[in-house]
């Protein structure tokens, strides 16, 4: 009880977002140690003020708070943990769960799509998804259109998880409240912000990506280019997701991006079966890779394994590497292997330093082991 | 011209279709020879009166009419005969052409899909048509729907080619007759079929064949299981075209066919961007060959090129293969070297004997070097 008090004051600390906690806990072992390291850390990345880290009082009433709604606070690293979920490079440190937790360790097929969904590509969801419900758990994000068509389907025939962004107490969109209560009964609603939290832009990308990490598949229904279905089912493939994507007319700008993952080497996908018949045990190890659109190496994966404590970086080579590393980051993503090559300095050093940046707020760590100043930096 | 008259006549004679025309001309090299030839070997296979091999005058009769209506002969062999075509197995030993004889040697698309195609669907063949005639010479085959739509289409930026069941003085469908004297007038128009042949089920196989055979890549949209337009994009995968394949909705049945094409490897199209970068600049060398619908082997195009002449065969041999092999053919096809081996007699001797049952009207060539007994025997 104590480590979970402790690993959610790590959690909720401003500026230690999930892969710099998964750095914290790899340099540190405890995250007691880790919460007494951050302020001396932050100093050496150039903050003055140190990260407000919660008291222990407030990660206390964060968990009664979660108790209190029936809801169970599942940490990284836990056997209770979704285990494909963890295998991904960024998964959330914590997920507040409302309903069947273990539900989310079931084989389970996504599907997202359109908002703004035709009234066919909802049939479709609908229909898809109380196919596959009665064999594997259906996952979806809870939004207007394919989203909310597709729990509908698997409520009708199985079990559905729905991902939310906000808190587990802010239904979003208001209207799916009543789905969300139904949702929880039956299934599971699963949330990585703390209670209390509005959904934000900021927050969908991250609720993506869990969407991914908890599936085998990703079913994309209905994707306009450049949407959010598009990102996920991109977060799917770098996650070694297989990818399905139902067919549409060249004639509806919703199909584009559907039919364009087809195009790229997703699954057609007209009924239940084309899933089944296409499903691994586990997720693979590689993606499409095929396009732009999926080019980023998968190399976000090397840090998945915890890695062996990194040697101590004597004094004289960090001060070195804090005094070159901040000029060769920019706004633009660039590898840390970059860095390390540039700056002629060890690995080690390299990171120890992009740690202590990161926990300034100067540097934000992004998948695929590349790092960017932060917007406001 | 002597020549030309001769090749009618034996092209015009019951019994004997386009692969049989191609042996007998392999064996007896010009076609009076092989008209001479004929009652002796029809008796041999079995039938008491000699095929009805028309008159010197009827093909000149045949000739002068296609002249009087502006129309050309093009004959298999000839210069001015579509190269493409003439490299298929069964291609059409003559043909009647109206309007322009070069455009048949000219880089082509197919573009098929349903007669009874939903307004999107004739929407999209209308404007991949138009997108791609400035470029290419759009191909179909003047059905309702679809086929006229990519016809219009083509008409607006560029030139079509027809190819038409029937013989080129009956329009089919009729409310077609303007559309098909629109294509004449700036494109071409194709038959295989004589003067005043009206369509019947049977041609429209025929009909779909040359339109494989005489494009780079064939565009199916909207296309139901066991349509006529699968079975152009079958013929057309045999003969190493490019596929591709206009996506749509899982809920409507007219894209089950066609949605099935692209999840076996028909390019998904939803724009002439989709065609032109998957053109190649020859018929392939290998279909998709991935799937049952494509499962019959090429080895028809061993027929294609012309083979030495086949060692006499004799007397004695003869005989036993006359007595053998009428009982090792049933209604379903067989595969020609499966009975060489079963009768364990040359491959010579079995090619003489079911030319012989061919001609007879006993026995039906099939692509794919596989015979079967006639429907009427």
């Amino acid at each position: 009880m104590d480590s979970t008090i402790d690993h959610l004051r790590l959690i909720r600390t401003e500026s230690v977002g999930p892969l710099t906690y998964r750095r914290l806990i790899e340099r540190f072992s405890t995250a007691a140690n880790a919460i007494d390291a951050l302020p001396e850390l932050s100093r050496a990345g150039g903050r003055a003020a140190a990260p407000r880290i919660p008291s222990r009082g407030e990660a206390e009433r964060e968990l009664a708070a979660l108790q209190k709604r029936g809801a169970k606070l599942l940490l990284l690293g836990q056997p209770d943990y979704p285990a494909f979920l963890a295998d991904t490079p960024n998964a959330p440190p914590a997920l507040a769960v409302l309903g069947d937790v273990k539900l989310l360790a079931s084989r389970a097929i996504g599907i997202v799509g359109a908002r703004n969904a035709s009234a066919n590509g909802m049939r479709v969801a609908q229909n898809l998804a109380a196919e596959i419900a009665p064999h594997l758990t259906v996952v979806s994000g809870l939004a207007r259109g394919i989203d909310a068509a597709a729990h509908n389907g698997a409520l009708v025939t199985g079990r559905t998880v729905a991902v939310i962004a906000g808190g587990l107490d802010v239904p979003y969109p208001p209207e799916h409240e009543t789905l969300q209560k139904q949702i929880a009964e039956t299934g599971a609603v699963v949330a990585e912000s703390p209670l209390g939290t509005a959904p934000m832009a900021k927050h969908f990308p991250k609720r993506n990506r869990i969407i991914a990490g908890l599936v085998l598949g990703l079913v994309v229904i209905e994707a306009a280019p450049r949407s959010g279905s598009l990102l996920t089912a991109r977060l799917a493939n770098e996650a070694g997701r297989e990818l399905f994507a139902v067919p549409g007319s060249p004639l509806d700008p919703r199909c584009h991006g559907s039919n364009d993952l087809i195009r790229q080497g997703a699954h057609l996908t007209e009924r239940a079966a084309d899933i089944f018949a296409n499903l691994p045990d586990h997720p693979a190890l590689t993606g499409l890779a095929r396009d732009p659109l999926f080019r980023h190496p998968r190399d976000g994966f090397a840090e998945t394994p915890l890695r062996a404590p990194e040697p101590e970086t004597d004094a004289a080579t960090l001060r070195t590497a804090r005094a070159k590393i901040p000029t060769l980051i920019g706004p633009d993503p660039v590898q840390v292997d970059e860095i390390a090559r540039r700056c002629q300095l060890s690995t080690a050093a390299v990171a120890a330093v992009l740690l202590e940046l990161e926990l300034a707020g100067r540097v934000e760590t992004l998948p695929g082991n590349r790092v960017a100043l932060t917007a406001t930096a």
